[in-house]
């Protein structure tokens, strides 16, 4: 083992599992490039009796210290997930002088400067191009190669299980339930799937993404954020008929002199950039004052995805090490930019609510829209499918005030004649 | 100036201007990433009496001299383009110790290798990110972020002249010479266009790429090239009908120990995740072992976006040079993988052609298909839409081998009764 560089796992998952296929399988690749040999000495899993298959050379613990704490481990990869213990042994293996590679998208989210600033003072470094967009590059280009941009906006599916279930709704006409049942059975949902279908994942994604675009601390509770539990088969038909395609959409704005970062379903134009990313793709699509507008796409999570990008930040870590060269400095978030309320929202809107169906409901409707000046773009309403005498009434907005748009929501829901405002969803404009 | 980093420019044209505006409107943003300030000191043009709006503390200067042998100077910008003289003053600037950044694809493609090492010799820092895909980031993905993957493909869009012909000629049914009137009126297309018309353009971005990717070096001179001159208002119509895209394609890819390189138009499935890259964008989609699939996509050219990718290496320039770190090695090429040929290349073809209407024509021209194991997807034969007494025949194969297509087509043509074979176009497959 002598000339090579220890590497420590923290989690034999699929992706720590995949990672250690990857350093085994390219073994040449990587030591030609990162101009050292690597090799895999501890993984860290929560019960080391349970036998797993190991490359040869590496030695299963369930000690966090015994690899913590290892002299021959030069290199951490955290593949554990979750907030705790995981931030825990990332600062220990800082503070042991270990760099550290991570994929935990919401330890970076939730403590991402912290931990970066911990690294930068025991001059090792910290990785995490895997925490957003599985094995799509993004963190590296808003890092290094678009760094001489003023980025505007940040706009990205980076939320492979809801972007699935969309996919399969739009496309097949499944409701939620069933949506997720499926993405369940192919093991793109989790059991318990609030994290992904709340949002919550795509949000920590985000918070990264906005953090290093507008070199300011997003934090992932400053993401506003709404999930895509009360998206109905409806939905999805009405937006086929306007020509628009339902999407979680993770978007970050400059706006004034501040940043607006929210998660929520949104309909987005069928020739939107975003539109056509189906399936568990991601993408990242960014504005900025040189570069204009690029996009990225690709496989926005999985344990091959996901060991290219940890691995490719080992190899970068290895060859800063092996070269004695000090690892690049810590992004600076410290522009303090002030975080904008979603209230202050202005785009489009789609409505879907049920009304009794006789005559003079549409202009109450309309009346309170227009006194909130928030003016009508389309307004569908199908004959009545039900026997209960009501319709289901479909508006489109023009560019209105989220809050003007809740408001009126609120003034709507209290009308004698609407039953319920079913769903409200934001209509994301053109960005190309 | 004094803690300041000296800039040379070499060259003011569209790019070049836009890199001296972008140096200072960003000088901020750029200091605060690079550590350091800099400040462009010399601009290098052909004639220095006509006179140009230059940044405050800029000189202007047609001595190569003054510029390359400036000790302030620390970082030479080329953007002259070109083979000659740029390259010369490339290396020049790599021999008194000067980092150099380049647009540059000609050079890079046909003196990349050698640039590199001279680079590494003397310790300066040779990239070249605007070299491919103006603003997109993709030599620093392929370099960094991907290094993990044994890649097997790389599919690119890369020519935006040309993209933005083939997307005119597609939506508006314009012939080749009216979409090229069209394009230099724009000022997309050169009075002369034969680099970007023949695909040398594309041949000099698919040779970086394919070196990159596949870490063998590959000269522009390696690669097959055919230019878009051929296609016709008619191709653009079958290829509709059948459900294909017409782009010009820059394909590399890894077949058995060799590699295999090519730039011509190729009929993309609709539903090909390069087929919707219209005008000048740019895109490029690669494959690897552990990544599986990602596409770039973005303004592949343009004063902003070309300034984006070489400031966004100006910047990391200057990181390594102002932490007195070592610059990266550089990539090593010597794989010496085997060059295929054309001949051997193994995918679908479209055939357009001009025969005699009469009995037993279509049965000579499937013979002559058959005997060289051709096996025909799918024939159009429309009306004749002439007195000559002549009709037009469209031929899709499945997977052939090209040399067994090309002497069937030989052999067509020998035929009495076919007029010409107007138009040979691969098909390509899907990728995803």
């Amino acid at each position: 083992m002598s000339g090579s560089i220890g590497i420590g796992l923290l989690g034999y998952g699929t992706v720590g599992a995949a990672v250690a296929r990857a350093l085994t399988s390219n073994a040449t690749l990587i030591a030609a490039q990162a101009g050292a040999a690597v090799s895999l000495r501890r993984v860290l899993v929560r019960d080391a009796s349970h036998p797993r298959a190991l490359p040869p050379g590496a030695e299963l613990t369930d000690d966090p210290a015994a690899l913590l704490d290892d002299p021959g481990i030069g290199v951490v990869v955290e593949a554990m997930g979750g907030e705790r213990p995981a931030f825990d042994y990332i600062q220990r293996a800082l503070h042991a002088g270990k760099h550290v590679v991570t994929a935990n998208k919401e330890v970076m989210a939730k403590h991402g400067p912290e931990a970066l600033a911990h690294a930068a003072e025991h001059g090792v470094s910290l990785r995490f191009e895997a925490s957003v967009g599985g094995g799509i590059p993004i963190i590296g280009p808003l890092l290094r190669d678009l760094a001489a941009n003023e980025l505007t906006a940040v706009n990205a599916i980076i939320n492979g299980t809801t972007n699935y279930m969309l996919t399969r709704m739009a496309r097949d006409g499944l409701g939620y339930a069933e949506a997720l049942r499926r993405a369940q059975e192919l093991g793109y949902a989790e059991p318990e799937p609030s994290s992904d279908v709340q949002g919550h994942d795509a949000a920590y994604k985000l918070a990264i993404l906005a953090s290093l675009a507008f070199r300011t601390r997003v934090h992932a509770d400053d993401v506003y954020r709404e999930g895509i539990e009360r998206l109905d088969a409806a939905d999805f038909r009405y937006a086929a008929e306007l020509g628009y395609v339902v999407k979680l959409l993770a978007a970050g704005r400059r706006v004034g002199g501040g940043v607006q970062v929210r998660v929520h379903p949104a309909f987005l134009p069928a020739a939107h950039p975003l539109a056509s990313v189906s399936g568990v793709l991601n993408a990242v699509e960014l504005e900025g004052d040189l570069v204009g507008w690029a996009m990225f796409q690709g496989p926005g999570a999985g344990p091959g995805p996901t060991a290219s990008a940890i691995v490719g930040d080992v190899i970068e870590v290895v060859r800063c090490a092996a070269s004695g060269t000090a690892p690049p400095p810590p992004p600076s978030l410290d522009r303090g930019l002030r975080l904008e309320s979603i209230d202050d929202l202005e785009t489009q809107y789609y409505l879907r609510l049920r009304a009794a169906d006789r005559p003079g409901v549409m202009a109450a409707i309309a009346h309170v829209l227009g006194a909130r000046a928030v003016s009508l773009a389309s307004v569908i309403q199908k004959e009545p499918a039900r026997d209960d005498g009501t319709a289901e009434i479909v508006i489109t907005t023009h560019t209105a005030r989220e809050k003007a748009v809740r408001r009126a929501v609120e003034e709507m829901e209290a009308l004698d004649a609407v039953l319920e405002v079913s769903n409200l969803v934001r209509v994301a404009g053109q960005v190309v």
